[in-house]
Parts: structure tokens; sequence; C-alpha cells
């Protein structure tokens, strides 16, 4: 029997999801402000060094967290923890994704949890040993490093960082930017996608490693900027490796099986950044209807001016469908597998973010000029948000996605 | 306990759903065309009168419909029929909705199916004998009177066909438009929103009346036209009431309680209609895609061109979201009950319409001229949906209403 | 020295426009329901037969058109008539674009202008003498034959009706429609595009024709229905071509220069069309704000309501910048010539259609389910501007021609 | 006779544009990224501080400017300098925008070229003698405050910084907020908008003054950041006065003259604005195409795949239109006046942002990540557009103006 399209929350997830949302909104938000604001003040003046006080700012939270046992939630369909669903989950993903810092807080940010992913499906048990109880544990970090410079990321074949064997160590020599996380002076795992054999059959070619970020031979070149912030101490660094060596017990899964790891990796982190998305234009909408109740011009709120009625129903049909698709998406990933809801999460993946962008974008123009600067968060989600229309594949790559599913329907040859 | 958020098709629906839809396919699409070509073909020239083919396909049709028991599936929550939940009764809506003439065969079609329902639920025992049985069957039409030329509809309050007892009987006179159904021969019944006290508080000011269709002093002056075709047989009339008279226990749950009628009747209404919008949506766009499959230009199929990909992508996510929403809304009418659902109802209302007829639009436009042309279905869809962004509320009206639902959640005095 | 790009009206076309306008608005609009509400009054009961009233409304308006020397405008840049430029005919194209007969009152309607620039500029003077005259006088009429069923349009190069030499004559066979005014009883001349030479290089294969209607073997289908209607008496038809035969002189230009033709004739058509279509959304604007003006809801004018004035203010600015737009083609047209010109005339054919056709349905939404009815023009002036968007090739198509004149600035090789 | 509508290069200006562009793109956009690198450099490490460098980067390439006469061309319809007319003038702006630093080399930037106009227009011959010839000369810069922290800047009646008589000056005590160049340490003078008289009618209660920004009681709080970002050295300024006194014959134009000042200041300045984005929309187009071009994925270049095309094409359409838009309402201030250039002020207000910000929006996705990073100018760019949706007026006040304008022709009574 086909099991119910249930996308409420659960009896067991009501409860987890008032629990995180009054700690994110009561706890959390208020030090997320003073987390940011200790940027750059590192003695050695280094952004990327992390002060005493952003430590123990992450510290007494996480502790706090783990002690009411709200953490690890991503650990779905898992025996481990709660063994939530997919969908029970979303729920949880779109209250984190309110305040910046607050997904670390419960151990549920991205990339660690996709990493920590590859490394309970894919790890050895000796891969498992050595790096999940850090990640687990939210002590240690890690990165995951697909962009390369030269190559168009919507087309992840032509990835080109070079692996090759050379006795029993695997030697790589290239360059990776965007891998988000790996500015943390925390972060000790780098997850790289490497080209291992050129002439190998398209999807065979590539290989998937784990890699020390100690290792001799990287080099952190730079943070890239995101509309002219470094994101630090988080980061998106340009790194280069110059003969790196690691040993072949490093591999990830098999040789020539990165595309299968990067598969299985990319379902539920765009999932979470979807429902995170959404969090964040809810908080968007809260702050614009706040405003335009509370501020008057030529003698009445700003609500009752021009089209604020339209723009906010508007922002409320939009949010109500957009979250509807993701908890479609995640009952799609718990009840037919992640090769079904592989068309479902390119729906989301393109829809959530535009969305978000838009609801944003509309409640800075309700605030005025306020809306773009430090006096309300929106200007920074804003940005933020922006980079999920490039994050795990652009827009284009998956409306072409979309489009292919929906085409293969009327033709036994794939378009 | 709280019920689950099921947004799925039940083990009961799954069976009906299949049967509506094969039947729609296969049944009732090839005599669809007939039916209408058949449209002014009447000995007397009228092309209000219906011809015998045009009783003998509806005729034929109800009868294998009611043999299978496909029939009157809206009666939701009910101890009749399958007593379907609105959830339920919404994906038999979507696949009616793909054939002009297929809801009347399922006995299933606006405003029928809401008239009905105002009899079932204000209806007195004798209202119900008299009108019911013929509803019920399928052997009479009925027709409900809200729109008047002289008033913005948007602003129901404003109604004032007149309403004046005397004696033992109520007198009306006045004139009503776009009185859908109210074309069709066998239409028997009206059901009339009236201005029976002016001076009342202004949502007591009406009251609702039934009233038989051949009263004398009805007159039907002519059909209004959608885009210049007059929708025959079924049209959509104007109206003119002059000393009609009917007793009074014509009047609909009592005297000045007009408004609370109407607000009733509209909810599930509304959601048929979005639905079925939707089922067209899905028909469109599968018209559109064999398309781009089978013809060339360029040496290549139209599917490979232009933004074709992102056009076929953009119209499966908006189909999903939108569905998804009207499932939404369906169930809160189920599980909260209509006042809640009905912010829901509204966003639906809105989205609808719009979503379908976009991805109508566009099919048309990868059709060519063809899409506009008596070879496809798509003109003839378009105007049809047209008509929804008006009936039981422009869109700005129910943009309003979802804007006032989110502004009062921060303050107490409505906005 | 550059000449000046004056996009003003010059003073020697204010007074005709003025003229123009007057008599549209004040002589034409108020026969033109009537002329069109005699159609399919003929004893004969065909739509395409012209009554007398008809024919009487066209002659009666035509002589005092003719006789205020109001005649054959678009006879641009030449010595013949005013000789105006395309910038000074646009705004005469505009004004006429407000009502549906207009443009043939004052003897510049589509398709016979262009038409009678293909004699103008590529007939020989036998060809001239023979059509010619009739045309210019506004006593016949002609199509143009291009579209074809089993054929893309967007692809003209597979354009695929046989033209085979046989002796002195020319055999053709084949199917043509979207054969806009083919429908005219006083339509007398085709100009058809047929492939001679399947074998030549790709832009050589084609060649065009002048053939007389009544030749033995035409045979019209059927018209083609624009959202189920037949656009009678003028009509856009659907003809077959069976071993139809015409005498070599028959051949415009040469054989194989269908496209060389095609070309020529094509840019200063789609500027009057752009034209026109901005005529229409002048005129549903002005509707439109009257409407808001003088129609109440809620105890408001519809225009303080929901986002009117956003929506008027968008309006208002769309047609103000396609104006230009097509004021800058004209102009480039009149200057650079039709070469440079194109890519300015792929921009208002993408553009001017669909900036009315949005104009138009913000029209018909404010009035409600009247702007969709008969007793506005809004409903014909929307299907009519829908097939805009298909007529000399469908957006996408123009958007392609854009694209790739703008690419080609950074590249040699045409992308 | 009325003046023709010449939207075009003159022979005059084209050569001065040929200069500008030449020089932007050759000499100042080298300079422009280390200028901006030098920012917080200086040994107080206070971000508003210049150093050296930048100092001699302005003070050469200002030098080469004067030494080429291209200088002050903002005094437009002037004996002074070139006395350019609008449209002139917005062809050179349009050239300026594409570099951030650009307009100032040429003496052309914002606020100061309005500043200057209001010296020139309504300053007395002591008030000229004193600002105007460090300005003119670019020694100096000067700030606009009119934007108050607790005003709805829509609805500029509301300011509310008070302004005394006490005795022989004026006393303010206030905040302002949003002083765009007010943190340039060679920023010497203010023009303010205050409240002078509460009680007065409506547009008579306020006064503009000149005041030297280094009077006692003057306060710079804090820059106000644009999405994260402070904007040094220029920044905008959040300035509290306190008992600030200025004499009184600081007063522009007369007591309770504010806003006849402020309505004259506006016109040209928002059409510099507009002519500066369309620059940058241009710039942008420019990166995407060669970007389009020279990535390949899937074996081609980006520019063939997706909806590249429609998306290069449409903003091509885009930025033409908006151009005439903007020429239009220059030609309108040129040979109609201020006043009945207002509603043609509005629409471009409203049009050139959205348009610039969405082309530079698409711009940012062709180049996937690195649309967003340091690697490309496009995300300041995009940041830099966003202020123009607030700066002198957010949108909604202009849609305003032109719908009010619009309806206003149907009616005596204005809605």
């Amino acid at each position: 029997m086909e099991p119910a399209m249930d996308l409420g929350q659960t009896a067991r997830v009501r409860p987890l999801v008032e629990q995180v949302r009054q700690m994110v909104r009561e706890e959390i938000a208020p030090l997320d402000a003073e987390y940011h604001a200790e940027v750059g003040r590192h003695p050695s003046g280094d952004r990327f060094a992390m002060t005493e006080r952003q430590l123990e700012i992450l510290a007494s939270l996480k502790d706090k967290a783990k002690a009411r046992g709200l953490w690890n939630f991503w650990l779905t369909d898992s025996d481990k923890g709660y063994g939530l669903s997919t969908v029970e989950y979303a729920y949880l993903a779109e209250e984190m994704g309110a305040v910046t810092i607050a997904p670390e807080i419960f151990n549920c940010n991205a990339p660690d949890t996709g990493n920590m992913e590859v490394l309970e499906r894919y790890g050895t048990q000796a891969q498992k040993d050595r790096w999940l109880p850090g990640l687990m544990e939210g002590r240690t970090r890690s990165a995951y490093l697909m962009t390369e410079p030269d190559v168009a990321s919507s087309d992840a074949v032509q990835i080109s960082l070079k692996c090759e064997r050379d006795g029993e160590d695997y030697v790589l020599n290239g360059e990776k930017y965007w891998a988000t996380g790996a500015g943390d002076p925390r972060c000790s795992l780098y997850i790289v996608m490497t080209r291992s054999d050129p002439d190998a059959p398209k999807h065979s070619r590539h290989t998937m490693l784990f890699v020390p970020a100690d290792t001799p031979g990287i080099e952190v070149l730079r943070p890239m900027q995101v509309f002219g912030h470094d994101d630090a101490p988080h980061g998106h660094m340009h790194i280069r490796f110059t003969d790196v060596r690691v040993p072949l017990d490093a591999v990830v899964l098999g040789e020539g099986r990165g595309f299968e790891v990067a598969q299985g990796r990319l379902g539920p982190g765009r999932i979470h950044h979807c429902m995170r998305a959404i969090g964040r234009a809810e908080y968007a909408l809260e702050l614009a209807c706040k405003r335009a109740l509370g501020r008057e011009a030529f003698g009445k709120p700003l609500a009752d001016l021009g089209a604020n009625y339209d723009i906010i129903a508007n922002a409320r049909i939009e949010i109500e469908m957009t979250r509807l698709l993701c908890l479609k998406a995640a009952w799609m990933m718990d009840h037919a597998g992640v090769r079904a809801a592989q068309p479902w999460i390119s729906k989301i993946k393109v829809q959530a973010p535009l969305m978000a962008l838009k609801v944003v974008d509309e409640a800075m123009q309700i605030f005025g000029a306020t809306g773009i600067s430090q006096d309300t968060p929106l200007a920074g989600i804003w940005t933020d948000l922006r980079t999920l229309r490039f994050a795990d594949g652009p827009d284009a790559v998956h409306r072409r996605q979309v489009a292919r599913a929906e085409l293969r329907k009327y033709t036994n040859a794939a378009p």
C-alpha cells in the first residue's frame, strides 16, 4: 500500500519545531549580530581567525542545544538520533534558516551535513572513525571542493583537478574555488572531486577523496567575495593544490565513482538550502508587514498605500506554494528514493531561491533605504540567498533537468 | 490529536481518479467536439435550444457514468454517495477539467454543485423535495444570480435587485447578468441574491431566494459574450426581473441572511474551479510537449530551440505548486472549516487561473498560429480560464483578503 | 553630416494625424460595430459574402477619406502621394490602429500595403499595370500566401509548396494557410511563396509569384479561426493548390529570389503592425482610466483601490517606451536602410504586441467581466493582438535575431 | 513652430561623447580599482580619510579632463561652459556611468551637480561667491541633507528637522541620514532641508539652508551601509544637529520656500542618475555577451544554451527603450520646462533602475558565481543601482505621480 502523502508536521516533530524556533528567536538571534561584529577583531587582525568571544558564543549555544537534545537532526532515516524523515527535518531547517549562525548551533549547517552524509553513506569504517566524531560533535568543520575557476560549473564533467596515482599515493594538482567553510580555522577535512582518468567514459572519469586540510601543498589563495563580503570566518575559499599527496585509502567509494558520490550527496542538502530560504522569506515578510503597519505616509500606514496589499498577498501565496513544493520533494526523497526525487529537487532548487529573493527585495523596498542598510538584516539575507542561484548548479541547469524529465514522458528517446 | 496533512490520493479515491480519467479521455473527449458543433443546429436556429443529438450525447454518457457509480462526487463530507473529502474530490475535479462537458457528465458541474450544496445545507425539507431530485439525477439545471450590471462585483454589499414584501409574496425588481447556465433550456431554478432591506446593517441587507426560472416577469435579455462567444447552450445570461412574485417560503435560510448563504456556498466551488483549471493547464502542457517534440525548425525539434526548456520547466514547477496549494486549501476546508479555509481559498483563487492562463498561453505560442486556431483546443481553454479571474470575485479582492489576513497577525485592530 | 534623430511629428504630418484621429473617432468608429454586425447577413448566409450595407459603409467612408486626401499614406519615401517618411507614417498608423476597419478606409490596411510595396518595388511594368490600379484605388484586395500547414513558420526555408516549370507555365501544388484577407470577395491577387528548386542553395530555393485568385485549381478549404472567430469577411484562409498554372511572367523579381522579396516586404509592414498595436494599447488605457474613475467599490473609485495606480503607471511607461522604440525603428528604416533596420524591427516585433496585450489584459481586469464581454471592444482587441505574436515570425525567432546581432559585436564568427 | 524632437547625438556632442568614452575606458577604469583598494589604508585607519594615492589619482585624472575641456558638462542651457542641452548631456552621463569614479573626474558627480545647480539658480551673489568656485573647480564637495530617520521619505512634508529663529541666527536641531558624499573629507557644504514653521500651509513649512559642514553642533554619527558597504570615502552619513547656528543669510531663496528649491533641484539629477544606470546596464550586457561567447558547457558556448538568446535579446530591447525614454524626458526638460517634464522624470525614475538591475542580475547569472564575486564589477554595480529605487523618491511614489497625471486627463477634479 502506498504511504499517505503527509506533508504536515508530525506529532513527533511539532515540539522540536517549537523548541528550535524559540531558541533561534530568543537565544541565538541576539548573539548573531555580536558574533558577526567580532569578525576581524582577532589580535592578529586576520578576519578568518576566530576570537575568544566568537568561540564562546558558539560553544555556549551549542552546549545548550546539545543538552536539550536539539542536535544533528539532519540524520534522517537513520537509527542514530531522531531518525527524522526528510519532511520532518524540512520544518526544522526552515526555522534554523532565519538566523545566520543558527544551523551551526544545532550542528545542521552546510556543507558539514552533506559531508557527514558522505562519510555515513560511503565511508569505510576507518574513514568514519577518523572524521565523523569531530564533525558529529560539532568540534571540527569540513569543506566540499567541487567548483573550479576554469570550468563552467553547470557542466561538472569538465572538472579537471588532476589526480594521478604514484605508488601508494594519489598526487593532486589544480585549483578549486568557492570552497564554502574552508576559511574556518576549525575546518580539518576537504572532500575533493578530482579527475583521475580523462580517457574513461564520461561519468567514470572522476574520483572523490578525503583530504586533510593541512596536507602539504595545499594553499588557500584568497576568499571569494559575495557582493564584496568575504563571509569570514566561514568563507568561500580559492585553493591551490600543488603535488598534494594522499594515500590510496583516502578514496571515497572507489576510483572513478566520484559522480556517484556527488549525486547521492546533493539531494538532501538542496532541500535544506531551500527550506532555510523559505525561513528567510517568512522572516522578511514579517518585518515588512510590521513596517507597513508602523510607518505612515500621506496620513496612512504604508500598508494601505501603493500596491502594498498586492505585494504582501503575492509574497504570502508564493511562500506557501514554495514550502509545499519543498515538502513534496522531501516526501519524494523519503518515499521514492533519491533518483525519483531528483526532478523534484531541481524544481525547488529553481523556485525557492527565486521566490525568497523576490520577497526579500519587496521587503527592502517597503522599508525604504533602511531596508538595504545595517538597520535591518534584509540586505545580508538577500546577498546570501543570491548565492543559492548558483550553488549546487545554476537555475538553468535545473530547469533543463525538469524540462527533460517532462519531455521524456512523451518520447522513448530522451530529447 | 491533529490530523495528518495528507494531500495525496487515498486508496479510496485512486481507482475513481483512474476511472474518471479514462472515461474523460476515451469516451467524453471524442464527443465533446461533436456536442459543440451541434450548437445552433436546432431546427429553430436558436443557439440555446438543444438538438436531439446534444441531448443524446449527454444522456448516453451520463448513463454510463451513473452505471459505473461515477456520480455526484461533490457531495463531500456527507453520508450520501461516496462522502469524499474535499481533497479527494479535488483530484477528481482536476481530471474532469480537461474537457468542457466532462463535469456535467459526472453531475459535478458549476454552478449546479454549489447550488445543490445550498439546498443540502440551507434548504427546508420542502425546498429540498422540490428541487434536489432533478438536480441530483442530472435532469434539470440551475443558475446562481448574483452579479448586477450597475454594481462593482468586487463589492457585493452594493447588490441592489429589489426584494419587497407584499402580503404573502416577495416582489422582485431589477437586473442580473453573467448568470451562468441560465441559457440552458433545462435550467429550472434560479438562486437569486436580492436586497431586502437597504437600511439594515451592511451584512444583513440581503436575502437569497429560490426562484423558479419560469416565473412570470422574468425576461432573459441576452447572453453575455466571453471573447465574442455566447457559450451556448449553457450561456451567461442577462436577466431582467419585473414584478416577479415568489412566496415567502422561497427564502433561503432567512431574511437578511443572504451573505451567510453566499459565504457558505463559495468555498468548495472555488476549489473545484481551481482544480479544473489545473487539469486544463496539465492538458495544455501535454499538448505543448508533444508539439515541441514533433515539429522541427532549423533542423532541430522545437523543444531544443529558444527558451523552450525554460518555458516547459517553469510550467511544470508552477503547476505542481499550484496543485499543492489547492490541495492544502481543500485540506483546510476538510479539517479547519470554511472560515479558516477562507484565506487559503483566496490564495488559490488568485493563483490557479493566473498560472493556468500563463501555461496555456505558452502552449499556444509553442504551437504557432495553430495554437489559437480551431485545430487545437487551446484558445477555447484560454478564454474559459480568463473568466475565472472575475468569477466569484476578481483577483484584486482576493489579494486584499490575503493581505488583510497577513497583516492581522501583527495588529489587533484590523488594518 | 548625419541626419538628426527626429522622432517627433513633423509640421507636415501633424495636421494629417489630427484629421485621421478625428475621422477615426468620429466617423469610422460609430460604423465599425455596424459593419461587424452585418457579417453573416448576406442573403446567401455566406459569412464571407459582403452585404450591401457593408459595401456601402466602406464606400462612403473611403470616398470621404479620398476626398480629404487621407489616402495611401503608406507610400513612404516616394514621389507619389505624400511621400511621408516611415516615422511620419508611424504616427498615422497608430491613429488608425484604434478601430478595426479604419486602416482600410485610408487604404492602409495589411496585407495590401505590403503587397502594393512588392508591386511597386519589384513588379514589372506589366505587373504593375495589371494589379496596382485596383489596389491603389481601394477597389480590390490581395493576400500574401506564405505559411504552410506542415512547416514551422519560424523556419521559412522549409516552405515547400511545389512550383515546377512545365513549358511556358509554372505548375503549383501544395497548401497554404493563414492567408489573411483571402476570404474577402474582393480579393483578386495572391502573392505566393513557392519552392521552385529544392536542391538550390538554401536561400535560392524559393520563388515568389503573382497568382490571380480565380485561377483554376485554387480551392479555399476553410477559414482559420482566431480564438473561435473566422474574422469574416476578411478571413485567414486555408487554401489548396492543385495543378495551378501561371505563366512564366507571373514571377516576382526572378526565379529563386523569393527570399529577397520576402525580406524587402517585411520591414515596413511590421512597423505598421506595431504602431497599430500601440494605438490599441492607448485606446485600452483610456477606457480603463475612465472606468477606474467612474465606477465605485468600497466607497472609492476603482482607481484608488488595489494596485490600480501601479497598473496605470506601468501601462503608461510601457506604452511610451514602446512607441519610442517603434519610432526609432522607423527612423532607422528611413535613414539607414532595411538591412540596418532589421534588428530594430525584430525588437519592436517582440515588444509591441507583448506590451499591448498586457495593457489590454489589465484594462479588461479593471472592467471586471464587462471587459471580456460584448459591452467593450477589449476582448476583440486582445484576440487580434494575440495573432501578432505569430504573424511575420514568432517572438522566439525575433529574439534570436536580436541576440545574434548583439553577440556578433563581440565575435567575427557569427555564433 | 514646435522644435523637432531630436533625440540623437548632435554634431557638437558626438566628439565629446567619444572623448569621454575613451577616457573612461582607457584612463579612468584602470585606476578605479586601485582607488577603491586604497580605502581604509590611511595611516589613521579611518576609512573616510583619503590616502595620498587616492588624492593623486583624482587630481591627475581631473587635470587631464580639465585640460581637454571635458569639465562641468552638467551646466546645461547655460552661457557658461558648453551650454549643452539636457539631451546632449544625457549621452555623456551614460558614458560616465560605467565606472564608479568617472563622474567626479569630469566634475559631474551627484550630489554636487544638483547642489551647484541650486547655487546657480537660487543662490545670492554672496552665496555663490562663497561656495561655487571650490565646487566648480572640483576642489571641494557638498552634500544634500533631506532624508530623516523617523520620516517616510516618500512623504517629504513630514520632514521635521527643527529650524527656529533666534535673533540673527537660525538654530537647527534634529537628525538627517543618507547624506550621500558627507563622508568625504573634502565635503565643506551641506544643503539642509528644515522645518521652519510647522503651522504654515503644507508646502510652506520648510526652509532650505546652506550650512558649512564644520559648523559646531554638527556630529556625524555613522555611515549608513548599502548591502554592508560604507561606500567610503564618499559615504551616506547619519548626522545629528544639536543647536547648530547659521546666520539668516544662509537661507536658500527664502523662508518657507524649501519645497520650491527641492522641486527645481530634482529634475536634471534624476535624468543623470537614470542615464548612468543605462551606462551600467550596457556595460553589464557587454560583459555577459563576452562571457557567453567565451565559456563552454556541454560542448557549446553558454550563449547557445538555456534561454540565453532570449535573455540577451530582452536586455537589448529593454536598454534601448529605456534610453529613448530618458532622452525623451531630457528633451521635455529642454523644451517644455521642469513642470511639464515632471511625469516623464517619474517614468524614467521607475523604469531605468529596475531595467538596469534586471540586466545586471541576468549578467551575474550568466557568469555563474564569478558574477557575484570580486572577479567582476557586477555585484558592486548591482548594489549601487539598488539604492536608486529609493533615492529621490521610491518607485511607488513615482508610479503614483504617473498614474495621477494619467487620470487627470479624464477628470477635472484630480483623483
